[in-house]
């Protein structure tokens, strides 16, 4: 359909689990990019039906020819990444590194933080970049106008309130991610503020000199994908206009949409955005906003904001081949 | 099986709902109790297979022998049950009102209010019980022993994040409840602490001498039962031990579980229960305890707690009849 | 991201429905396509966000502007669809009607079957095309290769079991589709081979020459969106080759997938394409093929091949915009 | 509740999976009946929170005290079973086994197979009893009355589509039963009439002298409990009153239910009942009965079939403790 351009070759690696087959179907839909080679160790030799991408055939990393690749995602578990995302480098491709090995709160070392929105301009002259993790994409891309502007009050402690489908675990065979678990359930987990991806936002608050305290609980949904953030944010003051700071913060963004009411699920599922809704609480007396956001955890907390960063690393437009 | 007991008759008005038929089927279960008649004006003349009840036969409200009952179950529609409450209680028998025209907060005009473990000495006595809403019976139960106990730091606010399954809003036929509507979607609703159901939670805050302020969110789930409450509660001190108000307040309740970790919903689908857990939160500076609950909406949330009350009406062991 | 291209208007009428925010939405995603009304009377003068289309605004039919459609689809219901793809076509617009109105079967006079692989060039010069129901795609394009090449036994009975998702009821409040009527549920509807799709499909049956009696149960699953249809096929003599009747049939179909096992919903969902495998029943005397076939409902089912259908209608690539 | 009355203590091997925590569930609600022991070699040591039975701590099958149980279910994985049952039977105690190692069309030497309506009084002075899988009781059962009454067409294909949930499979980490592949799938598998629960079928049909073949195709539902079978059955001649097999057969029997139309799965789970219906087809040719029958896999599908077997072994009433 796009026959007669050219295309640029891609590599994904740990392309057999949720974020790198979703990785392979948005590379087969988009205009420039083309799949290179796709890893998967234990599914070595096979190839496996993915929607959208058709028939993809898994070789073994260490067969990946890197310095094939214009650039290279990095799907690979937590841990296992970074080593890849350096050997990709070292062989001359652009590297997308979706795990958290590199993002900041670790020991990344100043490798730029891919929350686009934030960090456009690094992120166009990376050579390699972090992609953030699913929750903190929410959470901070939600807040961040409030965190900016300086709206929250002085060392408040912000209840972030978060619920996500199951494909945001991966595709472990773990007994309480079985459909006989999942159904008809709803549970937090990671209570009493330990989540991972807390060291992320914690990091990311700091560098944008907040004092806020955040204080994160995830809930396993009934779905397969989607995130809705609930959170409840002491004010300073009062704001006349709840959207105001978002609207003054995201103006020309393609890949944030601010609603009308509360944001669902099925607004944002297999979409690249964000949706944002804020709201004053009546009935309290400490002025207090409550914001919701709601993003589809695989792509535009995963996939999709992975492939909105190498569009700009590789300097085509930001916005090609991402479903909105 | 329980062929030889006397046993009381019990009428049930609305009993096409969900909750109504809840009401049947433990009604038919129930080794003291039988069903004498079930009203259902749309349906009335046809029978319906109910689970556990068998076929159920409706016949209109007018039609309903309401002096023949023992007591009788309204589970009539907001604003169309009182003037049946008034009528059942006129014809001689016991009521428990499902509905929320007579608790507190509204102009019951001092009708005891059915939380039972908060009020079982007035319930015991009542002609009429006004039995609590879904949401205030998680929230309140949970929070009970935090504000008996003043635990809470004064004036504070208590985020109380809530998500209901479909089932609370009962079996009408309204688009966005539809299967294809709530699949794979969740929401917020009733945004900006304007629920309905506040009334009942800041009328009860006000009884026991509160001065918290709630700030109350639900959402809905894609399921069919249950409630799950995430509370975010400042608190005067900390807790050394976090389960510890739980604990001396309901040592021997038979329908309150604390549990070793937060709560799920399938732990109390189809039980007469309610199951807490708490835990401070880490990484925060005011000290902060998170509390969750979850009952099953259609029991200790409606059905299963009208017959708790119920059973204490009619000098019956409390727990007779009641799954758990 | 295809501006420069010319783009045809289209219309949709009846667009409100999950068929007509189908099309909105492919349309929106199509490069030589734009949307130029969408009606939907109980809605006109509203916007709604409909996913991957943006916020569509309705308007009511009487207003629409026809004759300024290049095509236009009629996604009204049974019955009151016939008129207006009438008044379309009298303003001199192409249509493709999705009611069943116009199929064969009923009293259409005539009007091509948009069954595309079947039907192409006819529906090529068409101004009016009929599109098939969701039911009859599935069941007649999974069958078509047997009865084409007079491999079932003279007179046997064709067993389809089918299952689909809730869409395919549409999007009307009725109470035996909301969620919590469907969720864990599964259950047979039109049983005693009485469907209305039946006549349909026994009226393609009779033009093929075949002389098979089809004996077709449906079944509600517990899913938005897609069809399995389950095929038990008495043979005249038994297949070596059980794939080999659709390699023959569909070898240049860009929009028919031959699978190595059994299909599953998750592999069309979304896309335009129907899936089929067959196989050979062991352990049985009578030689018997089992034959799978999916698709989704609302894309290959309805509003995909109605798109398959106007792009040659329009001249252009019969598969451009379709995903796949 | 049930306090003074003497209880017989029963033993339950393998009860960490779904059909072993069903009957830790069926025993604890039964009048007669109080948990000895229950076996999980894995989790050993560990306690479990059981709806309905409380928290249940796991043994060793080791350390199982057999000769103390009056009667021992063993929920052991097939092919483990076997040795489990022998040494329970040797200690004295009575044994269902819910594997189908000891079932007919196994080598299980004149064990009597546990389809309650069809073998009362041999399970009523076994020791040992084979119970049934859960599609073979669905199936069975739905079809015994057209087997035993000679109304099927000698020779004849009868096609069975039965649909499962998820828990038929068990609870076993494999990826293909996670919550994100199941939800808003559906699958058939074990096609070409090649399923392990075929064997038990074709010898209970051959016991029976029938000598039709039967086409068995499971498909995996997107539901936890539930199984509907779907069964095209070739008449030797026209039934005027489709339902009249089945009301000569189960006249008295308690938990079979004939429903006024198709069973849906939701008015049989966590029921120990079948529910059937029968309808000729019509516009066919050849006289043709649909018979519909669901059952939950869980309860009369095995552990409530287990449980009614066992009361018939220990003498007590059939009926004792099964929820209907």
């Amino acid at each position: 359909m796009h026959s007669s351009v050219h295309k640029l070759p891609i590599g994904v690696l740990g392309a057999s689990g949720y974020a790198g087959r979703e990785l392979c179907s948005l590379i087969a839909a988009h205009p420039r990019l083309e799949l290179a080679f796709a890893t998967a160790n234990a599914q070595a030799g096979k190839s496996i039906h993915v929607p959208f991408a058709g028939d993809v055939r898994f070789i073994e990393s260490e067969q990946a020819p890197l310095g094939d690749a214009a650039l290279v995602f990095s799907a690979l578990p937590h841990g296992a990444s970074k080593i890849w995302v350096e050997r990709a480098a070292a062989a001359g491709a652009k590297v997308v590194d979706l795990s958290n090995d590199l993002r900041i709160g670790s020991d990344g070392g100043g490798i730029p933080y891919g929350l686009t929105e934030l960090r456009r301009d690094q992120v166009r002259t990376a050579r390699i970049v972090a992609n953030p993790g699913c929750y903190p994409t929410t959470t901070m891309l939600g807040l961040l106008p409030l965190l900016e502007q300086g709206l929250v009050r002085g060392g408040a402690t912000i209840a972030v309130n978060a619920a996500s489908g199951v494909t945001g675990a991966g595709l472990t065979p773990r007994v309480d991610l079985l459909f006989g678990e999942v159904t008809e359930n709803f549970r937090a987990y990671g209570v009493g503020n330990t989540h991972r991806h807390l060291n992320e936002m914690r990091a990311l608050c700091a560098e944008l000199g907040s004092d806020v305290d955040l204080l994160f609980t995830p809930h396993l949904l009934p779905v397969a994908r989607g995130i809705l953030a609930t959170m409840t944010v002491p004010l300073a003051e009062p704001l006349a206009d709840a959207m105001a700071p978002w609207r003054r913060r995201y103006g020309g963004e393609r890949f944030v949409e601010l609603s009308a009411g509360p944001p669902e699920l099925r607004d944002v599922v297999r979409r690249n955005v964000i949706r944002i809704y804020a709201t004053m609480a009546a009935h309290v007396r400490a002025p207090t906003l409550l914001v919701f956001a709601a993003t589809d955890n695989l792509v535009k907390g995963a996939a999709g904001q992975a492939l909105q960063n190498a569009n700009l690393m590789l300097g085509l437009d930001e916005a090609l081949g991402l479903p909105c």
